[in-house]
C-alpha cells in the first residue's frame, strides 16, 4: 500500500500541523468544526520532502491521490475540473509548519483555459470578470511556475492602463482584457518557446511542483536561516476551491482579528472590501472599510461572521487572525490562525483570557513572548510628541519596522562619519541607501539605522537587531544620496547633521527630534499581574546587575530578588576618583600606592553602603576589580601621537616629560591581548593591597549599615579565576581583612565568598574550585569569548555578524547562549561543583542572564538564579516561569510514554 | 599495640624507600647484603608526618622505640651512648623518599659531652681529634638545632685561625681547640640563655626534632615546589654510628661511582682523602686523590671496595654513587644510591648494561631521562674553541649551571637595554647582580643570563629554565656594577657591549665569543641504538613540525614518521613574497587581490614540492594560513609615530600620503585581542580566494611530485575552527579546487582533510567536527591559552613565571600540558571524535608534543602521534616508549591486584 500523501480537509485536524502545515491544519479544523470552508485538500509536507529526496519527482501514488481528492471536491462542489459548462477552479497555496509570510508561492484560478473561461463568463454572467481571472492565472503561472520576469507582464498591463482615463486595473474594459490575455500568451510563448498549458491537470501538476520548489527558493531559505527554521520541514500544498469576492456588491473579502491586535481590547477588529479579491486588498487600490461596516452592508453575513469568530477563538483558545471571502452573499472562511499582536496586546489578551476562564494562568504565561516585554519597558517616543510631529508635518515616510526601538539623532551618510560623531558622544542616525559589512563600524556607534532599500532580512536589519539598535529598513519613499550627503522625501531635503527620528517599532521616520519617555512599570497593571503569576511558577531566582544604588532601586521595582553583579571598577572611573587611581598605578613606592588605596577606600565604602541599603534583606554580589589597570590610563596611541608631536615641535618640555613618563608606564603595561592578560584576580594577586582595600570597603560598609538596622548579605566575588590556587590565595587575604574589620566594628556580617566562572578551566575544574567558593556566578560573556576563541570587541564588526548572516553560526552566541559548548561547560561545572559542595549557590551574570532561551537553559541545568540588567528583570521573570512550565510539560509527556 | 616507627638497618630493604627514605633504604639494603655499614636505625617518614599532624610532638611510642633501637646499636658496636669509657657517637641525618641535596639537615658527633669527650680522647689517643669533634658538635647543634647564626661560630674560629701560621682549621692546636670549645659554649649560652645540653639523649631528641623540622624549612619547601615534590611525603631520620676517617693515615673518606658519570665508561671513578672527614672533602681544604690511589695507599681496603662496588652495581642493577669511610684500616659504607650522570653517560650506561646482560632493553629505556637527551642535541660550544678560550686566558669564572645551553652575546646590564638590543636582532647576555620580576621583559629578549648572586632556585634560574635560556647563576667571582654598566672579575673589567660567553651546562663564563656547533646525531651511536629499542616499544607515532624542506630533512634524520605541522604563513613572510602579500591585503579590487594570489601560488607550490620530496612515503600535514593579516603590515605604533612626525615637519608629502594610507588600512584591521580575532579559518572564510589558492598550491605540488615518483600523502589542515559550519564551508571550497586540479593534472592524490583542535569549543563539539574532519591535531598552545584565559605573550613576563615561582601554578602550562583542564578537554575531544569516526587520526602539534610528561598523557588518551620540533624528535621517541612501558607496568600491577 502506498503512503497517504493527500488529506481532504475533513480528514485533518489542528494536531496535524507538522504534516499538513499551519494553513492546511487550520482549514481542516474549520471544516470539521462545520464552518464554511471552500472544499479542498492538502498534499503533505512529507510529499514535499520525498519530492526533494527523489530528484524532484512526485512520490509514487501522490498524483493519483491528488486526482482522487480532486474528484471528491468535484462532488462536494458540484463542479468539474476542466468542464467548460461548470468549471471547478482551484488555488494552490503553500503552507509550512510555521507561517513564513510572503516567502513562498501561491497560484490562483487554476483550471481556467480558453474553454472553461467561456463557461465561467456564462455562469457568472460577467465576461470581464472571467477574462480578468484568466489574465491573472497566466500572469501568476508565468511568473511563479515558469519564472518569467514579472515586470514584463506588468509592462504590458501598464500599456493598456495608460490608454484608460483612471489608469487603473479596474478601468480596463473587457475588450482590453481580451487583448491583455492575448499579449500575455504571446509573451509566454516567446519567453518559453511553448504555449500556455490549456490542460487544467497540467496546470495543477506544474503549480504543485512550483510550490514545492518555492521551499528552496532563495527568499525562503534566507528567511529560514534568519528565523532558525529547519530546512528539513518542507511545505504542504493546499488545493482549495476558488471563491470570488469580486462578483458584485453582494461579494467581498476581508481579514479580521477576534481582538484588537494593538491594544488587546476585546473587539472584532479588521477590514474588508466590497466586490474585491484578496489581492486587491494587498494592492491598496481602494481603501478598505472597517469590519463594523460589514454589519450595515451585509447584516446576515456579519452576524454569521461574528459567531464564527467567537467560535474560533473559543475553539483555539486564542485570539484569531481570520481571512474570509463573501461570494454572492455566502461567507467562506479561507484561513484562521493565532493573530500576531503587540506586546501590550499579548499581555492584555493573556490576562483577560484567564479572567474570562478561557485559559489557565499557566497557559497565559506561555502566550507572551518574553522578548516582547522589552518593547513595553524600553524608552520610547512620547506619544504626544509623535502626535505633534505629525501635526507639524514632520512625518516623512514609513519603512519597514526592521528592529524595534525609537531614537533621534543627527543624520550621517557614511559609516566613518557616524563612527567619528558617535565616538565624540553625539547621537547619530546612520542613513544609507543600504548597508554592507563595510558599514558595521559606523553602525556600532550609531543610535539607529535608516535605509532606503532592503527588507527584514537585509544587512541593515540583521545587524541592527543583532546590536539591539532601532532600524527602519526599505524606506523606499526616501532617496538617499550618499555622495551629496543628503536624502530627499516628497520634495524635502534633509542634509548631513540634520536631526532625524526613527521608530524601529512602527517604521515611521520624522524630521527633527522627538523626546523619548521612560515607560512607567507601575502603570503596567496587566503585566504586573502576569509577572505575579510567573513568580508563583518559576524555580529560578531573578536578580539584577547593578553598579549603583539607583540601579539597585530600579532592579527591586522590577522584581529583582538580589544583585547578581555589582562591578566595582565603574566606581573607579568616576571623575573625582580616577586621578587617584592613575596615581596609584603610577606610584613608584609601596607607600605611595598604599596611600592612594587609602584615599579610594571611603569612596568605595560609600558606594557599597548605598547599594546595601537599597537591597535591604537581599543578597548583593560584589565583584572585585576586573579590568586591566591600563584601562584607567590614556590610550597608548594617544600618548604616542602627543609625545611625537611635542618632540617634533620642541614646545612645552614639561608637558613632554610628563607625557613621556605616562607613555613609559602605559607601554610597560601594554598587552597584546588584554582580555587574556593581567586582569581579574591576576591584578588582585599582582597589585599589593588592592584586594585588601576592596574587602575592607565592603565589610566596613556592611558593618555600618547593619548598625542602621539594614539586613545585609554581601557576597564577595573573585573574577577570572582559572586555577584553584588563585582563589585560595585571594580567600586567605580577604578572610583576614574581613575578620579584622568585623572585630574593629564589633559586628558579625554574614558574607559569602565565591567566584566568577568565566574561564573554561574554572568550569572544567569546578570540583576543586568549589572547595573554596561558596558560590559560582557564570560570566558567560567571557566564557563564550574563550570557548569560541572569539574576541567580541573585534569579531562583531569584522566577521561575527556576517557569520550569523551567512548562517555559519546559527545565532550570535553573545546574545543566545551556545548550549552545545558553552552550555556543556556550564553543565560540567554545575555537576562537578555540586559534587564537592551540594549547597553551592550558582547563578549567571553574563548578558545571557536576560535572554529567554538562555534562561531556559539555566533553568534546565539547575542554576539558582539568573542576573540581568534591571530593565530585563521582567523578561527574565516570565522566561523563568516559561522554562519551568515547559519542563513540566516535558516531564508529563515522558510520564505518558 | 603502637605502630612501628623505628627500623633497625637490618629490618629494612630497598623496597621500603617511601617509609625509610632513600638513604635509610640504601643503608638497610647494604646491611642485609652483608656489607660493612655502621650500625644504626631509621625513624620513619610516617613518624615525621605524625610529628607535624600532632603539633610537633613525637608520636606515642616513637621515642621509646628509638631508645630501644639505640640499645641494639650499643650491643652491635660494643659501645654505650653517654658512657665516658667507651662512648657511642652517632650522626642524625635526614633522608627523604627522593634526594634533596643540601636542602635538609645533619648533625654529627651526637653523644659527646665533657665526660665522653675525655673517653674519646683516651680511646683514640688523640685529644686534639676529640676536641675538634666536640667543637664541631656544638657548632652544628647550635646552628642547626638552635638556629644560632652560623657566622658567629665561624667568627670565633677565624679569630683563632688568625693566630696560626697556616690560618687553617688544621693548624689549630689542641689548646686552641679547647678555647674554641669554651668560647662556643659561651656563645651558645649568651644566645639562648641556657647551657649546651650535656645529656646525650637530650642532644639526640632535639636533633631528631630539628631534622623533622628541616622538612618544612624554607629552602626545602622552595626546592620541593620547584621540583614538584609533594609536601606530604615527610623525611625519615637516620641515626648512624659515627665512624671517623680522620684517625690517622690508615683512615680516610671518599666518594666513588661505579662508572664514569661524565662519559659512562665502565671504570671506578671517584676521589678520596686520607686522614679526613667527609666535611673536609666538601670544604675543599685539601685536593682529594683519585680513587685509584687508594690501591697504593691501602691495597686491601681498595680490593674490598672494588668488590663492594661491583656487588652494589649488580645488586641495584644501576651505576652507584657511594660514600665510604675508612677508620683505622676498616672500610665502612655510608651511602649508596643511583649515581647522577650526564646525558651522554646515561645513554652509554643504559646501552652497555643491556649488552652486559645486566638489564633489559625496557629497563634501559626507563633509565634515561628524555629531557636530558636535549643536551646531546642542542647546539653547544665547539670544544676546541672552549679549549682555545681557556688557553687564551679568556676563562673568567665558574658559577652555578642553573639552566642548560650555551650562548655568546654582548653584555647588557639592565633589562631595558637587553630588550632593546634583543629586539634589534642582537645576541645579548643579560648580566645582573640578581634578577627580579622587573627584569623579565629583558630576559625574554636575551640569549642568556648571568647573575652574581642566587642559586638553582633563584629568580634568574627559574625564569631562564622556564624560557629555555642558558643561565649561569650565583657566579660570585664576578662583581656586577649595574650603575657603571660593567662587571669585574679577577681584576678584569667587562663593559656594556663587550662580548661574553656562558655555558649554562657547565657554569663556565668566558670573555669574547665562542662559536657553537651543531651536534652530529649520526655519531651518537649509543643513542641511536637506544632510540631503535624505543621504536620497538612505543605505540605513539612521532612526527615533526617543519615549515621548510631543510627542516623536514632534519626531522627525518632524527626519526620523524611524518610532518605534523607545516605552517604556510612563514612562507608568506619571506623577502620576495611579503610585498605581494602586502599588496594583496591593501588591494582595492577583487581583481587586484586575485592577481596577488596568483603571483603567490608558484612560491607556495615550490615550497610544498620540496617538503613532499623530503617526506617521500610519509604524511605531511599542511596548515592553511593562520595569523591575522595585519601581521604582514608594519605595526600600528610605528606608522602612527611616522605619520605624526611627517605631519609635524611637513617634509616629504608623498611619503606621508603613502604612510597615511597604510595607517588607515592597519587601523581598519586593528584588533583589541588579535589572538581571538580575524585569523585562522576566519581569514580563509572572509578573504576570498585565499583557501582556494593554498589548496591549489598543495594539490598541484602533490600532483607534480607524484609524477616524479614521489609517494605523497598531503593532509590539509584548517586552523582555529570553533563551529562545524566553518569547517564545512572550507571543506566545500577546498574539495572543489582539489578535484579540479587533479582533473587538470590527471593525477589522483590521496589527501586528507582535517582540522586543528585549538579552540575549546571545537574540543567540546568534536562529535560534530568529526563529521567533516578526517583528522584532528591538537594545537595545545592556543588551547591552553583559551582554556586558561591566558595570553602567553602577555602573561609570561607579567605574571605567569611569577605564578610558577610562587607556586600558584604548579608548572608553566605552556611547557607541561595541564592534564586537569586542557587534558580533560582533549579527552572529551578524543572520545567524542572517535564516537563519530572510529578511524579518526588524532595527534598533537603544540609545543607540548616535545615534552615528556605531555607525551605520556597523549599516549594515555590514545593519540596516534605527537609532533614536535625536529630537535625534540629523539626525546619524543624515548618519552613515547617510556609512556608505553609505564602503562604496561601499571596494567601488570592492576592484574596482580
Amino acid at each position: 500500500m502506498t503512503k497517504k500523501w493527500v488529506y481532504l480537509f475533513n480528514e485533518g485536524s489542528k494536531e496535524m500541523r507538522d504534516l499538513l502545515g499551519g494553513k492546511g491544519a487550520g482549514l481542516a479544523e474549520m471544516t470539521n468544526a462545520g464552518l464554511p470552508v471552500p472544499p479542498g485538500f492538502t498534499i503533505t509536507t512529507e510529499a514535499c520532502l520525498s519530492f526533494f529526496d527523489n530528484n524532484r519527482q512526485f512520490p509514487p501514488g501522490m498524483w493519483e491521490q491528488t486526482l482522487e481528492a480532486l474528484k471528491t471536491v468535484e462532488q462536494q462542489t458540484g463542479k468539474k475540473f476542466g468542464d467548460p459548462r461548470n468549471p471547478l477552479l482551484v488555488s494552490v497555496r503553500s503552507g509550512a509548519r510555521v507561517s513564513m509570510p510572503g516567502m513562498m508561492d501561491t497560484v490562483l484560478n487554476l483550471g481556467l483555459n480558453s474553454e472553461t473561461l467561456k463557461g465561467l463568463a456564462q455562469l457568472t454572467g460577467n465576461e470581464r470578470f472571467a477574462y480578468d481571472a484568466y489574465r491573472r492565472l497566466i500572469q501568476m503561472f508565468g511568473r511563479i511556475v515558469k519564472r518569467i520576469d514579472g515586470e514584463k507582464f506588468e509592462h504590458i498591463l501598464d500599456e493598456y492602463k495608460e490608454q484608460t482615463e483612471g489608469k487603473r486595473d479596474t478601468d480596463l474594459t473587457t475588450e482590453m482584457l481580451k487583448d491583455v490575455v492575448a499579449d500575455f500568451k504571446a509573451l509566454y510563448k516567446s519567453e518559453l518557446g511553448e504555449d500556455f498549458p490549456e490542460d487544467p491537470y497540467e496546470q495543477l501538476r506544474q503549480a504543485v511542483m512550483a510550490v514545492f520548489d518555492s521551499w528552496y527558493g532563495k527568499r525562503a531559505v534566507d528567511y529560514r536561516n534568519f528565523h532558525k527554521i529547519p530546512h528539513d520541514w518542507g511545505t504542504a500544498v493546499n488545493v482549495v476551491t476558488m471563491v470570488f469576492g469580486n462578483m458584485g456588491d453582494d461579494s467581498g473579502t476581508g481579514v479580521a482579528f477576534t481582538r484588537d491586535p494593538a491594544t488587546g481590547e476585546k473587539v472584532l477588529y479588521g477590514e474588508y472590501l466590497q466586490n474585491a479579491q484578496g489581492e486587491d486588498v494587498v494592492a491598496g487600490i481602494r481603501t478598505p472599510k472597517k469590519i463594523a461596516e460589514l454589519e450595515k452592508d451585509m447584516p446576515e453575513v456579519y452576524e454569521q461572521f461574528v459567531k464564527v469568530a467567537e467560535m474560533l477563538e473559543k475553539h483555539y483558545r486564542d485570539m484569531q487572525d481570520m481571512e474570509f471571502t463573501v461570494e454572492r452573499g455566502k461567507l467562506w472562511m479561507l484561513q484562521t490562525r493565532s493573530g500576531k499582536r503587540t506586546a501590550a496586546a499579548a499581555v492584555k489578551v493573556a490576562v483577560d483570557m484567564v479572567r474570562e476562564g478561557l485559559i489557565t494562568k499557566e497557559e497565559a504565561l506561555l502566550r507572551v513572548d518574553p522578548a516582547q516585554i522589552n518593547q513595553l519597558l524600553l524608552p520610547r517616543f512620547d506619544p504626544r510628541a509623535v502626535e505633534e510631529a505629525h501635526k507639524a508635518g514632520r512625518y516623512l515616510a514609513k519603512g519597514l519596522n526592521a528592529s524595534p526601538g525609537e531614537a533621534s539623532g543627527i543624520a550621517a551618510f557614511d559609516a566613518d562619519t557616524a563612527e567619528e560623531w558617535g565616538q565624540a558622544g553625539k547621537a547619530v542616525i546612520l542613513v544609507r541607501p543600504e548597508t554592507a559589512p563595510d558599514d558595521v563600524h559606523g553602525m556600532l556607534k550609531s543610535k539607529g539605522i535608516l535605509t532606503q532599500r532592503g527588507g527584514a532580512t537585509s544587512h541593515a536589519a540583521v545587524v541592527a537587531r543583532g546590536l539591539g539598535l532601532p532600524c527602519v529598513a526599505g524606506c523606499e519613499a526616501i532617496r538617499v544620496d550618499p555622495e551629496k550627503k543628503l536624502f530627499t522625501v516628497n520634495g524635502r531635503v534633509l542634509k548631513e547633521g540634520d536631526l532625524v527620528s526613527i521608530s524601529g517599532t512602527t517604521g515611521e521616520v520624522f524630521a527633527g527630534a522627538i523626546p523619548t519617555i521612560a515607560p512607567d512599570f507601575k502603570k503596567e497593571t496587566d503585566l504586573i499581574t502576569l509577572l505575579g503569576w510567573a513568580d508563583e511558577v518559576r524555580r529560578l531566582g531573578v536578580w539584577a546587575n547593578a553598579d549603583y544604588p539607583r540601579d539597585a532601586i530600579r532592579a527591586r521595582e522590577f522584581g529583582a530578588g538580589g544583585i547578581g553583579l555589582c562591578r566595582t571598577e565603574h566606581m573607579f572611573f568616576e571623575e573625582e576618583r580616577r586621578p587617584i587611581v592613575v596615581q596609584m598605578i603610577m606610584a613608584e613606592t609601596e607607600e605611595e600606592r598604599q596611600e592612594c588605596l587609602d584615599r579610594l577606600l571611603p569612596f568605595q565604602r560609600e558606594d557599597f553602603e548605598g547599594i546595601f541599603r537599597a537591597m535591604d534583606g537581599c543578597p548583593v554580589i560584589i565583584r572585585l576589580i576586573d579590568p586591566p589597570m591600563h584601562e584607567f590610563l590614556p590610550p597608548r596611541e594617544e600618548l604616542l601621537e602627543e609625545v611625537t608631536r611635542l618632540r617634533c615641535t620642541g614646545e612645552n618640555p614639561e608637558e613632554l616629560a610628563r607625557k613621556e613618563k605616562m607613555l613609559r608606564v602605559v607601554e610597560s603595561m601594554w598587552e597584546v591581548n588584554p582580555m587574556l592578560g593581567l586582569r581579574g584576580c591576576r591584578a588582585g594577586i599582582m597589585y599589593k593591597g588592592l584586594t585588601e582595600m576592596q574587602t575592607r570597603a565592603i565589610i566596613e560598609a556592611a558593618c555600618n549599615v547593619t548598625k542602621e538596622g539594614v539586613d545585609v548579605h554581601p557576597e564577595i566575588m573573585i573574577p577570572l579565576v582559572s586555577h584553584i590556587n588563585e582563589l585560595k590565595l585571594e580567600q586567605e587575604k580577604l578572610e583576614k581583612v574581613a575578620k579584622q574589620v568585623m572585630a574593629e566594628k564589633g559586628v558579625e556580617v554574614d558574607y559569602k565568598f565565591g567566584t566568577m566562572i568565566e574561564v573554561p578551566r574554572a568550569a572544567l575544574t569546578a570540583d576543586e574550585i568549589a572547595q573554596y567558593a561558596q558560590f559560582f556566578s557564570f560570566g558567560t560573556n567571557d566564557l563564550t569569548q574563550m570557548t569560541y576563541g572569539i574576541s567580541r570587541d573585534d569579531a562583531e564588526g569584522k566577521f561575527l555578524l556576517q557569520y550569523v548572516d551567512r548562517g555559519i553560526l546559527p545565532v550570535n552566541p553573545f546574545q543566545v547562549l551556545d548550549r552545545d559548548a558553552v552550555g556543556q561547560l556550564m553543565k560540567i561545572c554545575v555537576e562537578k561543583g555540586r559534587a564537592t559542595r551540594p549547597e553551592l549557590e550558582i547563578g549567571i551574570c553574563g548578558e545571557h542572564g536576560g535572554d529567554p532561551s538562555s534562561i531556559e537553559f539555566c533553568h534546565l541545568i539547575g542554576l539558582n538564579y539568573v542576573s540581568c540588567s534591571p530593565f530585563r528583570v521582567p523578561i527574565a521573570r516570565l522566561a523563568a516561569a516559561q522554562a519551568a512550565l515547559k519542563e513540566r510539560a516535558t516531564v508529563t509527556v515522558h510520564k505518558d510514554v
